[in-house]
């Protein structure tokens, strides 16, 4: 199929990631090879940029600018929480018209690929050639028709490293200070939270306890679980998600009296979780209670980019373009993992009408039946991904000196 | 000096550190380089470990376990904070009479060099020969009589990394969520909070503001410098350190309301800034305030441990002992920094009674006028103890594209 000469434009939409300048500049690089592509454009802050006519030209960043964005965490053109209007679909027609665009790539989560889908839409109707094509990025991994998203392995293997720095903290701790809860990002999906437990060597390593959203917790057994801990080791590491929900399904945060915030897009914002449970735990063991709460740096930082997600970022930012040379639209690229017993993934294709607005849960099998911990079925399909094991660290044996019992 | 043969017990105190347990080998490494030193006994947490003579025998771990804790972060033998009594004093002669100890090493920080003075004292009153030596550690580096302290320097790391971080998701967020708050520790002294400017290549660069609790400030100034950088940047990143105070002296966060709690050693234990300016900011600018509170990640990430901070770590562990050895006692290790164009130092001593619970604030020269940032003199000091330089991350040149002005 012979393709219409046109220009492409990229952009970047909600929350960043560590890697998610790895799917731009795999957009970028891929587009260098096709005569059909003219002018690359940015846009910046995702659609706003288009709406308003922020563009840039993407063919004038130098070749070392791309290859250090690759190692550069967060959305390089900006990004947006921008819902886009009936009206807007118009206006975006309009100046795809005025630019000559003819393909169109929105690296972004389950509201960039609805919103993908809509700008695939109005140009079809009115025959004007777009071939828009979702590239997948989300630390929450909550996107469907997709083995896993990219963004999560580099999260992940921040949140693993920082629950087991914590971890070792609150061991040494002792007495001192024996309860850690570490706060982790995740509204709605607990695949973050979950990969917490990449940090456990041995079943009795932090964290103990992990809480998902997708698995409402009482009180009662919150406080049961980490006394038990407790008691059996004389600390107590836990990972909460901030969506975490009580056994009613009401946030723990807005229970406790936290306030409500929503989104652009109408989601509620969370928040308080920690504070709350802390509370909790602190008058039903008298003990002292630490928490941490690393918010942003689970999806920035970039010095625990895990190796595997900047690689896959990159790929399915080259999938894209490749798709749309191939006629493709309306479609997300998806990442797809091969059977075997080494780790190995290839791109495809799904429909965005079959991901947009859709949210993967963390599935019941890789859930303990208590809910506060994973399977060997989640870290099997999660341990690839972080891009290595992490360092190695150590504890003294402590073979211990006999008493000589001074009174 | 002919040396006594006998035992020699080592332990760790007060807050971990990314590299305390690089003290703990350095003094185990070069006990083994001396005859007279008998049996290694490390003590379980901290002085508590001698107290219930909760001894563990180091000369049993290996020599991969010893390499090995090298990498990894938190007191390997347990920390502890209690503030040792007079009675205390006694029972601790006696466990050294009946273990024969003769060598006893306290890494940590003001309070445990206080505790390793009052240790020395007594069995050198009582004619029993005892050399105790403090091996300094603390993320603070408030300690007095040394150009910096071992554990300073990888979370000085973590912090401009994690502040650099945030920074870049914070400026690709744009309007979604300008302002970004990091809260840091640190309860009396900023050294660390002031180590997040180590984040910036440019005046520009995040953080654009940092404070400190050496610098008192006004809500006003805090509203007014933020509303500065907003309106020029439309971004503005922020380090807010636990400890920080309003222009009267008083904590913001039990201005607000906050509750106050007291550690065993009397120092309170400080909360709620980062909450407390969050609501100040949004009522003054009507904006989305973001915060991240990284917590104990801050003192125990081994994956950001500074290369030099580990090698000091060590050295000052064997410098102790040399120490002990040569008859020293009642004296804390101290890092000398040399004159010269390239960085280095060497280790010293200092009287312990010159250093206990004295708190080496940041001094006025390493701060700004307006005390909202730091001066070319504190990066000149604090760059080197961070082990390199961050590594390289870039921006795009973001060159227009001609508006065509699509009404």
């Amino acid at each position: 199929m012979g393709k219409k000469k046109g220009n492409l434009v990229v952009g970047q939409s909600g929350g960043p990631t560590a890697v998610i300048n790895n799917s731009l500049v795999g957009v970028i690089h891929e587009a260098f090879r096709y005569e059909e592509i003219g002018d690359i454009y940015g846009m910046l802050h995702g659609i706003s940029g288009v709406l308003n006519e922020e563009l840039i030209d993407l063919r004038r960043e130098s070749p070392d600018t791309l290859e250090t964005l690759r190692d550069t965490p967060a959305s390089a053109l900006g990004t947006v929480r921008y819902k886009v209007t009936d009206e807007d679909y118009e206006r975006l027609l309009q100046v795809f018209q005025a630019y000559d665009v003819r393909y169109f790539f929105y690296i972004g989560g389950n509201d960039s690929m609805d919103t993908t889908h809509k700008i695939h839409t109005l140009p079809s109707q009115k025959g004007y050639e777009l071939h828009a094509i979702g590239v997948p990025k989300t630390v929450d991994n909550d996107l469907a028709e997709t083995d896993h998203c990219p963004g999560f392995g580099s999260a992940a293997n921040f949140v693993a490293a920082a629950v087991r720095n914590t971890g070792f903290d609150t061991e040494a701790m002792g007495s001192s200070g024996p309860i850690k809860l570490t706060e982790i990002m995740g509204r709605n999906a607990g695949w973050l939270t979950a990969a917490a437990a990449l940090a456990k060597d041995k079943p009795e390593d932090p964290p103990h306890l992990l809480y998902v959203p997708e698995h409402g917790i009482s009180l009662e057994q919150f406080v049961d679980d980490v006394r038990q801990w407790y008691r059996r080791l004389g600390y107590c590491v836990v990972a909460v998600s901030e969506g975490l929900k009580n056994e009613k399904g009401e946030e723990f945060g807005i229970a406790a009296g936290g306030r409500v915030e929503v989104d652009a897009f109408g989601h509620v914002r969370k928040g308080g979780v920690i504070e709350f449970l802390s509370e909790v735990l602190k008058e039903s063991l008298g003990v002292t209670i630490r928490s941490d709460k690393p918010g942003y740096l689970q999806r920035s930082f970039g010095e625990l980019m895990s190796r595997v997600d900047r690689e896959e970022a990159y790929m399915v930012g080259r999938a894209a373009v490749r798709a749309a040379m191939a006629g493709e639209s309306d479609k997300k690229v998806t990442l797809v993992r091969l059977p075997g017993p080494e780790y190995e993934v290839q791109t495809g294709l799904a429909p965005l009408i079959k991901v947009a607005n859709i949210e993967r849960k963390l599935p019941s099998e890789f859930l303990n039946k208590r809910g506060n911990g994973v399977t060997d079925a989640f870290l099997e399909y999660a341990r690839p991904l972080i891009g290595g094991p992490l360092i190695r660290y150590a504890r003294l044996e402590k073979h211990p000196v006999p008493k000589r019992s001074i009174k």
